[in-house]
């Protein structure tokens, strides 16, 4: 990490060369915690409440048991971003530090670390012209209770953007029954006759935040939605296609492996300008 | 851990309580990396051999660049494991330390840890006997890409070891498609009109060290194999059923979800003979 980045770490704040957790943190040993990263604009992480409720619920599905340690987060959010004018807050929760096993009892006490790193230097082409896509040979794991939530099992996702060429700027992985799920950082969108359609998420994948803000924009929009099954061989048949998350906002699609193809962008643009008006996203293009 | 933990991280050794890595290593951040864990008796690593060789093949697989690690490794086990009478080694490898995506570049200096804790103080009916399972509801997940290596992101087995009761002593864990794959901590073995069968782990689960081991010994006392798929809806249709790790050696089934079943033990028992003979296990039951 840069120099420039800060962190805290149960309350106590460490520059990011000196920021350390023990070697028998859970979440090292098995990857058991979660996390969470956001844009921070002006001091203010944009779309916080969804991105905090998202690790509520991932905590309920792991079971870990945090305690006042959610409202020591948010002090240490605001601390670490306050007077900020952009940069990345990513939010790490781990079940805490126990013994050699899998098992572990109730009185573990979570670890969690807020950190604040530079807000990534993307060219702007890539949200106006759009960027170049592959379709990824590692799979996307298919795990119905890991499924959803961001937990700190991401090693497919390592994989799949290990796979990317220089001039490419996200992979997409697919199941085992050849579904599209989701890219390897993003979610993806797809339009057809008019109608926006997304992966299904209940066996695989991330749901995203920017996802659901989407949806729920494009549904204000009158756009009709769709959450289904999207089968990659028919990747080529649809008029737009777009990645988002919470620090890209919404990347179009200019072409998968090399095939120039989605030249279409009416929906993409309307949801680009929504979440630009909106204010929840980053930049302003 | 326990305080006579003793550990070395990356050839500097540490006490339990001041072993720690960096916030930004990868394997806390994603679970980018691998572990083994064996038994360590009268200052030898049991089966150590297939142990490093394991990792190796699970470092090419993730494509960690360990360049001299292993050899460091190696050294690190040889002095902390000592004149040891008996305890549990176990290693962890990571990527290293890098930025906050998922990407990485072939600079990136693995990070490596080498500790020694106590052996599990297993009661001996464990072995003798045998112990209590429950089919879990975690499934297992599907991805062939990330099956058969040992690598960190363990979620599942952790989830899959939360929902044991008290008097049980392995959870196992089912595909969506009905397969049992494995045991949370263990693999398993069937005994079927004297076949002895394992699941095929192409798509998800751990191969483990003792799994090869037990395929092998089998085979040398003409027992005929099979790796297979196994549905769990047939489990209670097998003769008998064991369990097997390198820590534990086999343990022997006797109930799956509270139903008494399992009492024949021929090949379990002279499988158990055979890993006591050729000294590759820990305890002489």
């Amino acid at each position: 990490m840069s120099g420039r980045t800060r962190i805290i770490i149960n309350d106590v704040e460490y520059s990011a060369d000196d920021a350390v957790v023990s070697a028998f943190d859970r979440g090292l040993q098995f990857g058991d915690g979660l996390f969470e990263t956001m844009p921070v604009r002006d001091g203010n992480a944009l779309l916080a409440e969804q991105h905090y409720e998202r690790l509520k619920k991932g905590c309920l599905s792991l079971g870990i048991e945090m305690g006042s340690s959610f409202d020591a987060i948010g002090r240490a959010a605001a601390r670490i971003q306050g007077g900020t004018a952009t940069g990345v807050l990513k939010i790490i929760v781990t079940r805490g530090r126990s013994g050699r096993g899998y098992a572990f009892d109730g009185e573990l006490s979570p670890t969690w670390m807020v950190s604040l790193s530079e807000y990534p230097n993307w060219p702007a082409a890539y949200a106006q012209q759009g960027v170049n896509v592959r379709v990824c040979k590692t799979p996307a794991s298919r795990n119905c209770a890991l499924a959803g939530i961001k937990h700190l099992n991401r090693l497919e996702n390592v994989l799949a953007r290990a796979e990317l060429a220089a001039d490419e700027q996200e992979g997409l992985l697919v199941d085992e029954f050849g579904h599209v799920i989701e890219g390897s950082m993003s979610n993806l969108f797809a339009v057809g006759d008019g109608v926006l359609v997304t992966p299904d998420l209940t066996h695989s994948g991330v749901c995203g935040i920017m996802r659901g803000v989407l949806l729920e924009t494009a549904a204000g929009l009158s756009i009709t939605t769709q959450v289904r099954q999207m089968p990659a061989d028919e990747l080529a048949h649809w008029d737009e296609l777009f990645l988002c998350n919470s620090l890209i906002g919404v990347w179009p699609i200019k072409q998968i492996k090399h095939v120039e193809k989605y030249k279409k962008r009416t929906v993409t643009r309307k949801l680009q300008q929504a979440i630009r008006e909106a204010k929840i996203f980053m930049v302003d293009v």
